[in-house]
């Protein structure tokens, strides 16, 4: 299978993560930015990147912009260009266009003019934060579902030398630990005769409602 | 155990989005922006708002800052007042100080000055983003280090109807089955012979690699 | 039948005087502008002016915007406004909505938007204008196709007097004249023995490049 | 006839749409704008195109301005040079001025200094906007005098395969109709028996009044 | 004969020092300006003095400018207003407009507006500073025309105790002293008798040429 | 006599002004100004003119400012540059230096600093303006004192054909008519006998009180 | 004695500071800026503080500035206020004037203008700061002319224990110690018997090259 | 011992003070400014001069500012650049780091960043001028301790040929002359004998306290 192909359109902060990140994965990106300063920073660093205004239709199309795969438009505080770019790229022929928003009306609007999927960094990560904040051993998590959640908990000094049969999390939780992850290595299904050391990391899925109980009853030092 | 108190300074996309997500998970939160707008947007989404500066030192006291568990300095683009906050955050007493950086050198200068984690919201989510993007059934995923994940994966078509068994992804690529979630629930530790529908959700764990691989080879419709 | 109900955002020159125009011919209109020394001075000329910003849904929504059945988007500059004002009158069911554009991107983005007609009024009036520039005794006219028009064509002094049949434009130049129109009034279907005089209008019909030849060897005083 | 040559002073949306207009109907258009990259995106499309102050009577002298038959001062917002430019223009003998007016002072400024015709792009084609919008039917339309107009309107599904002697415009309303324009062609004229059809387009003269009567009373489909 | 009422627009320093003058010389005057400020100082020095929008009709009329015998239009920098603001002053009737120019195009179409006398002060300054520049002696001086002056010469000490005959400019530079001015009062057509003494002041009327031959040859003190 | 060289600093419209009318008089002038384009297009109209900082020493010295017999500081609203400038120019042995006033607490600072004359060009011209309005006849005049003036009257129509015994200013308002001026050429000292003519000028000297009466009684036409 | 009253014009920092010492010192202080919030925070510690514009005659009559016995104008960067200020408290009969300079020319200026000091606060303590990073143990110093200076410097470890005998810096270069600064108290004049100990202070008197050459033999720990 | 190399970052008032008197003091200094006017300014005057922005790192490695002894952080009003400059200095092992702070905070920010000292010019400046406001004849002073100083005064006309037993500045007042500064030379530790003349600097030593009650008593002309 040939590989993708990647344009991402502005280069701040969640741009340039995202086509440094690519090329970090082996994917060529063309970055697109209106800075020269920006640009010139990135130049070594990208496959190719060029100072261009993104809602300039001829610009994008002399940069043979149809020819890529996926389009990211990252463009920060400027709707209009953000709305005027996605179109572009839209017609342009760019199979997939992701593109930031920074209200929920912006989102709106490039959902309705078919940008495949549209992210809130921000928001989203800011959602993750709070999370992590009230959950003190809590180091990441992916949800499933509005109510399923599979959590990463780092296991607390209290539970050190415990067994999982000890833990019990399934009987009495209702959730379980699918794998522990420690320095020496992954145990995937690990069996009730596990023991867990502090610092080891518990791959735990469940209920949100039961995983939250487990928590609160049990992973606190003191 | 008392329930944890915040104060949120700077309610921007990022700050705001913890704040409400806090408020969410039922904790109490003050929010301080220097914008009067914002602050009264927010007033009745939030325990507190207040309009304040808060690199002000009088003003942090007299909002009984000092009586927060965990102070949250979501600034973005005013280093200066993002570092003159942390520093007030830690001089008053608050136990836990997070703070957002928008550089490597603003999250350094954080750090000398004692704030206890230093995120970087749009970095990172850029980094989920690109993981994503290179894997288009990847809906979301949890690095257990720099070698393990546990990634969820939709099941393509060319999946449809298969057991675990036939799947085989432990003996062909090294990678556990932990869960599938479906629209009528979760079965955690799925057996072989458990059959995958198109859109259901395997969650996965393995080294990337590993991962990667099965990626390639197994879960494309074509 | 119950009579429209229009609502103009954006009260600059255009703006206004669509709604002026519109109250003229006995409609009731609300105008909604950012500026309010605009809305001030517009506010004892339109049923109701207030200040508001367009693309602020709560706003729109107070303001009882659903129930209008037309709604003219008439914002000069700010693209970003336009297109989410444009939004949000179409999601609130506003069942006719009009916007103006200011480049042909703009207008392409309206479009796939849902508006139902794109206005370009400087661009418009332009080409009318050049029109009468190079006809010097063309006052108005409809393009009734690309190759079809009326013009309204002021009678020069050298065919003062002349009957229509002497004129002849119908075997001459394939083109009918379908009224004369003087100050006593107009005569519909004139008759070959009608004689014109300077500074009548005939209302002529015909292909483009008919009139075209028309005037250039008929209408010149020299 | 040696053909008329123009200058458009201002070459932003009308007064470029001016001039394209021009050099589409095949006459020599100098352009002049004070800004740049307006000036080199037009180059191509027009005669001459030369950045230039327009208020510098050196500047236009140069230029060879006085050898034009026609000057358009389409300057948008800055009065001041609109009005200087149209001193200069009349003083350096270019026969024909029109200019763009923002406002009615403005526009009576320039009637004062001796401009020919004072054009008003966004208030005329708010006015046609706001008739169309009215007249759902309404295609385009031309004032013959304060009260009698000609109008094109789209044959509603309800006329289908109606006669004009069925519709009888001119005894039931006074007002005839002097043209029908289907894809096929114009009939010129048409008799009695002629069938209107859907889509079709009756141009119509008559009195304003009676041409509204005869929209509310059978133009509509419901 | 009633006394004359003047409207100045525009209190910057020119328009303030006419006002004031005026004013000293017992006329009635209502300044108007549109900085409050500036308003708010003159108030208590003028008849009447107002904030206001001279280019706005409403305005001038609310204020009956159209009462006003004079008009001066002393409007500093900003040649759009003051173009507007005089075309009003006319229209509404005041009988005399006199208006600042601050270059020869804006004084070009002030004239053509219908402003009866077009000043500017700081070019006609400048021109009395430097004759007085190259003639120490000469305190003021009047052009009766091209070639002719009245000019007020300071008596220097190599004159001291000199008669007018000994002077005798009329024979020898053909310019007369037509009167001589010292503490103690005015001497009119003073007698060749008349001695002149240091710091008394000679009024000297001819041609330019003479007066100039004069003051290089006689009225130097080394 | 060695002719006098002049700097001037400052090339707005009194600067320019100055600068001009002295090279008109055949001296030598330097002109400096901050800025580029106001330079170059003095500089084919003065002896040098060079785009400096007039408050940089090491400018003025390497312009050899110290050479020049007079400088004139015409700054127009940067009081801090004219109060600087002035200093250099003194400190640097210029003789003469005078310099514009924009307000009474700029001219006295420029007065302590030893600059040898203050000027207020607008306020001084607004004076100037203020008494030819109020006496329509007046062209000119000069302030001999406080209280005696000589002025410049054209002659009305009411006084043509009358012989200055006629009118006998002297006996009924105790000034005296010391020349006429008319196109043929001037009579200074005109006789008793000496018949005025409408549009003559009449040059009168006298105290302020009487020529005012004089003016009110006798000067006007109806 | 009657107690000295100070005015302090611009509360910046080096006015605040001056203004809150001369508190501390327990004089009278009135202090004058221009923005309201620095005057607000201000109000409390000073005798009085006020917003005004400085560079206003009638406001500095308003406060009595007459009646202070010395002005400190110690105005940031806006040369043209700090001069006018100057002027008027030199007018108004202020006995001392003090005011701060930002570059020579403007320190020229006020001397001229009659100011009795002239203070360079960033300069100065440049230049204090610079001797105090060549010379480790320099605390302090006092020049007390272009060649002799007191000089404040810390005994190092080196020294401890030593007699001044011992040290014997009068015959060994020439410069004396004059006083012993310990914790315990002063030894004004010490005996050739005193021993130094480490961190004690000692005040040196001599030639600066002196004090140089033993700065550089003796006090180094290495 | 090798001398000292400086590095100063922020060449304002402040900085480039310290930069000259380092030169001055014959050391080698690196200076490094934004602001290519500034720097281009220095460039003759210092070691070497750069224009860099100093919170980038890689631009601070590329000057070798790694291999200075001392950095000074003389940065204006930049509160962000200053602290991230400072981290920089510091990680990049410069030994001794000393920085500008314009406000308490600040300086806070910048102790906790590992800065060695932290100066405010102005305010420091400020506390000087104010003690030499109220002690006329102070010319300068150390302070010792909160208590003790060392003060230079000039000898009042009062005491002049007072001997220092006359004085008595011991027994009376508790402080000591430990020496006299005149235009003949310094005598350290002056006896009894020793008469003071007018215009002579005494050097005093003594408590706060005592050496106002000298002043006040015995120290005034009147």
């Amino acid at each position: 299978m040939k590989k993708q192909q990647f344009v991402v359109i502005g280069l701040g902060r969640f741009g340039s993560s995202i086509a440094l990140e690519l090329m970090a994965l082996n994917y060529e990106v063309l970055g697109i930015d209106r800075n020269e300063e920006i640009v010139s920073d990135m130049s070594d660093l990208l496959t190719y990147a060029v100072v261009a205004d993104a809602s300039d239709e001829e610009v994008l199309k002399s940069l043979g912009v149809r020819n890529f795969d996926c389009g990211i438009v990252a463009i920060g505080e400027d709707i209009q260009t953000s709305i005027l770019a996605a179109i572009l790229l839209k017609d342009l022929g760019v199979s997939t266009v992701i593109a930031k928003a920074i209200s929920v009306l912006h989102g709106r609007a490039l959902e309705k003019l078919g940008v495949d999927r549209v992210v809130y960094p921000e928001r989203d990560m800011g959602i993750r934060v709070a999370h992590q904040l009230v959950t003190p051993n809590l180091l990441d998590y992916i949800e499933l579902s509005k109510d399923y959640s599979i959590v990463e908990l780092k296991v607390p000094m209290c539970l050190n030398g415990k067994t999982l049969t000890e833990i019990n999390t399934r009987s009495r939780f209702g959730c379980s630990i699918v794998a522990l992850h420690r320095a020496e290595g992954i145990i995937v299904a690990p069996t009730g005769m596990d023991q867990v050391r502090t610092d080891d990391i518990m791959v735990i899925i469940g209920s949100n409602a039961n995983i939250e109980q487990f928590e609160n009853e049990v992973m606190h030092d003191n």
